[in-house]
């Protein structure tokens, strides 16, 4: 069966079901006129709604649309079969129930405006393949202005497996974050957050490219641009991605397909690290890297080894988050990378679990719900 | 077990499943890689979200909180318990996912707005518990502006049950429509709406009634009130409550415990029939009404014969509409009031059908679906 036929076949990929029959008996009490006194309960006090109701379990999957997989912007009913599919996995493996809202406006004010009125409804906020740079602004202040978590897995998610991953591959080629050169390629969403938590964790040397090479001074196109450019390069380095990767131990990639050559890891540091996640293209493929002298490779991709994917780290962090009512923050995630990086006995092959390892998600949930 | 403890044992009146396992096989076509063929086709033909995607049969269940139950304005955490309540008669007795959505506004136009944006993720939305007046401009903005049907159960819903009550309670007392006197007092959601139907169905002598007396051109309050006193007086009639139940066939109260005494039944004509659907107090206790001589008496509650609950109309009416994309019609209004008047044998003290009767539930759904 193809992607389409299990589509319609399944008729959307969630139920919305009752945890009690409906009976004469009980429906004076699940509803009128019995309500009324948990109706009242909740107006008096609204979080004994974490207590009455499903807020304690239940979180928005929000998109707009504007950033939709490598499809990019197909509004908000493209999104939806994929916020569907989040949705899902937030309950298979977070057991989180999770609604996916697809909004039909690209305003970064109104989905801000939206998304803070559904406040009484969840109990958390995952934002979704938001373009940048409206989703640094977005998560910035539904962050700040509500009271629930809000977190954006295209920002956040990514940067933790990545981390996860680099911890471990690291440790394989026997070096130390604070001492290799790194170098991140496309500042997007999930490249600014990396770059953010790989600094946070630890690393001093990282050169940051964008389509025009090397982020200096000049070439920034965004405020984030130079926020990370002030960040990575105080000697205002200029060049080209290649320029940047003589020397470099480890490349990330989350920009787009077939951007490296065989040269282009030949110039890297002995043992050399490559993460190429573009979807669906890797940024080298994986043989050619290797074939060159890649000592690890991961990918975004489910048909290659280690494959860097933020189902890792989302469902677990949110069901912390939401069951304990944390704001999500940078120690939580670089603790969730930590947990994933240590769910494993690490290999060449396998620096991170598989997506589907139930007790890296476990593990994910448990250590940040009692930190 | 009490309300509150049955709604915390419960933690919540209902969970999102999914209706498929997920495993590292199928994943590929429900997620990352292959839902983007199903995104591209949604992207495309946004219809193509009734074929793969849950949009075929889920509403959202909106509340602002402004007028929860005979609580008032107790705000959006006050409504979530009834709205999850609400949603689960949705899934129990019309076999549609609903999920409840309370928003932290109660201005109109920012109510219609976020409504409006949340159109793609969903197949129709259903009001509640929105304040009059302005639950009718937000019902009549989101009707002409969305695609999907939209319906506010309090208006609409109640309305619909009250005339299948009365088509029963009328050939039950021997009586014609066109021909009795009615008297409707509150006019707020459901009265509003009450008149209206009753008036489309063949009503022509009603006295509409608030707190004021009888709606005239001088005792208006609001433009609906106005409307109303144009549509039953125009004669200009004045006076008390109590003035226009005299010679009265029928009293419809959508207003509020205990204002009518024995001496007002006394005054109505012949084989009077009463609905004091006030909850949880209705006009006038029942027995009273009986001893004063009524003929058939309904009210709201589900301790007394002849419940009069919108719970009878709304699943069937909106699986339908949401599942054949059809707007709510008056006409449709008028079909299911005749397919609920219909569905049972009538009896003084079974002049609508209890309101968990499967067989009525599927019957409006049939009806309309097939209209």
């Amino acid at each position: 069966m193809d992607e389409l036929s299990l589509h319609q076949a399944l008729s959307g990929k969630y139920r919305i079901i009752s945890p009690i029959e409906v009976t004469s008996d009980n429906l004076s009490l699940l509803y009128t006129p019995g309500v009324a006194k948990v109706a009242q309960a909740c107006a008096e006090i609204p979080n004994n709604t974490f207590l009455y109701t499903r807020r304690n379990n239940v979180i928005a999957v929000i998109s707009d649309g504007s950033a939709v997989l490598g499809l990019g912007n197909i509004g908000p009913y493209g999104a939806l079969p994929v916020m569907e599919g989040k949705a899902m996995l937030f309950k298979e493996f977070g057991n989180l129930d999770a609604f996916p809202l697809c909004i039909s406006t690209q305003d970064s004010d109104e989905i801000v405006k939206i998304v803070k009125a559904l406040e009484p409804s969840f109990g958390g906020i995952n934002l979704e393949d938001i373009s940048a740079p409206r989703c640094f602004e977005i998560l910035r202040k539904l962050d700040t202005e509500m009271t629930i978590p809000v977190f954006h897995d295209d920002q956040q998610g990514t940067a933790v497996v990545v981390l996860a991953g680099v911890i471990n591959a690291l440790s394989l080629v026997g070096k130390k974050l604070d001492e290799v050169k790194i170098v991140v390629n496309g500042i997007g969403a999930a490249g600014y957050n990396i770059v953010k938590l790989l600094i946070e964790f630890g690393a001093k040397h990282i050169l940051a490219c964008d389509i025009h090479g090397i982020l200096n001074s000049e070439t920034s196109l965004h405020d984030y641009h130079r926020e990370i450019a002030n960040l990575t390069n105080p000697n205002n380095v200029k060049g080209t991605l290649s320029d940047a990767l003589k020397e470099a131990d480890l490349f990330i990639g989350v920009s787009k397909g077939n951007i490296l050559n065989g040269d282009d890891v030949r110039k890297m540091n002995k043992k050399p690290v490559i993460f190429a996640l573009a979807n669906p293209l890797p940024e080298i493929d994986p043989n050619l890297a290797y074939e060159n002298g890649a000592f690890i490779v991961a990918t975004g991709r489910s048909d290659f080894p280690n494959q860097v994917n933020n189902l890792l780290a989302f469902p677990g962090i949110m069901k912390a988050a939401v069951e304990k009512q944390k704001k999500i923050t940078k120690r939580m995630l670089v603790e969730a990378a930590i947990t994933i990086s240590k769910s494993i006995e690490p290999s060449k092959e396998m620096i991170v679990p598989i997506v589907t390892d139930r007790r890296t998600h476990i593990s994910v949930y448990e250590r940040l719900a009692h930190m």
